[in-house]
């Protein structure tokens, strides 16, 4: 097995053919979704810190006691690259993937060591584009909660999704 | 030297002492400041797709090609962290650190591997908190742009940063 067939089987998990992937026409505003979840640990806070937030707070228990975390929280763009990851892996398989344009988001709740957590998503607009009758814009609303319920990372992105052509 | 100093030395870097940390007080709306440059090579954008957005575009060459992308281009959220490594470097030392409530953002353009990355930002907005009298909300603007002055990733944020208070 070459690389690329591991990565095409990745792709389209949970799909039984690459056919049944979703195309705009087959998305409706309202359609939710949940992930799986995610067990976020020490060790990987900090090793993300290390390599792109190199900040007390995100490094070490001591160093974060006396900031405004007042205790070890993941990066907000950790929590950001978790969520993608749990919505790659979530039930909404894209014929194009999911590629995102822009979009707003925010970290009402800090994110901690043990923490468990999970996407759930909302389709809030569905758009043609006049432009490119190949693919339209898709606004998925999704909150990342942890155990506890607390929403760690809200986000409301906007995605470049295919239509359907004659070939698919 | 303990690992604490490690992160103090580095959180501080650009600042002759801690003191020199900037408060509310010190920033105005219109201040711009540019950060090092980050080269992206292969490697690192595959790692990051592997373990956080395991999709075709992000992982092979090969598979990469029919896609939207038409060729390996970085995960967004590699972008954004990338971005935020850049600000941590940058000579913007916020006393508390650079903590984000949330903000705006934009991919225009995929980054590719062998793009050179770097951060220009400029402070939109300043505002005190009447609830909370220790700490204000600056908004920033960045734009992270490639060797060709493309725009790769455009956020604006919120950050909550220290006021300045007796003991500071």
């Amino acid at each position: 097995m070459t690389l690329l067939q591991d990565i095409k089987e990745t792709f389209v998990a949970g799909s039984d053919e690459p056919g049944d992937r979703l195309h705009l026409e087959d998305l409706h505003v309202g359609l939710r979704y949940t992930s799986g979840t995610h067990a976020i640990d020490e060790g990987e806070i900090v090793a993300f810190a290390r390599q792109y937030d190199p900040q007390p707070f995100h490094l070490d228990h001591n160093a974060a006691r006396d900031t405004l975390f007042g205790g070890l929280a993941a990066s907000g763009w950790h929590v950001a690259a978790i969520t993608m990851r749990l919505q790659v892996e979530s039930s909404l398989k894209l014929a194009g993937g999911i590629v995102g344009a822009g979009g707003e988001f925010a970290w009402p709740t800090p994110t901690r060591p043990g923490d468990i957590l999970r996407v759930e998503s909302e389709i809030l607009e569905i758009k043609p584009l006049r432009s490119r009758p190949d693919r339209g814009m898709v606004t998925i609303r999704s909150e990342t909660r942890n155990q506890r319920d607390e929403i760690v990372f809200a986000l409301s992105v906007r995605l470049v999704v295919q239509r359907r052509t004659d070939n698919d």
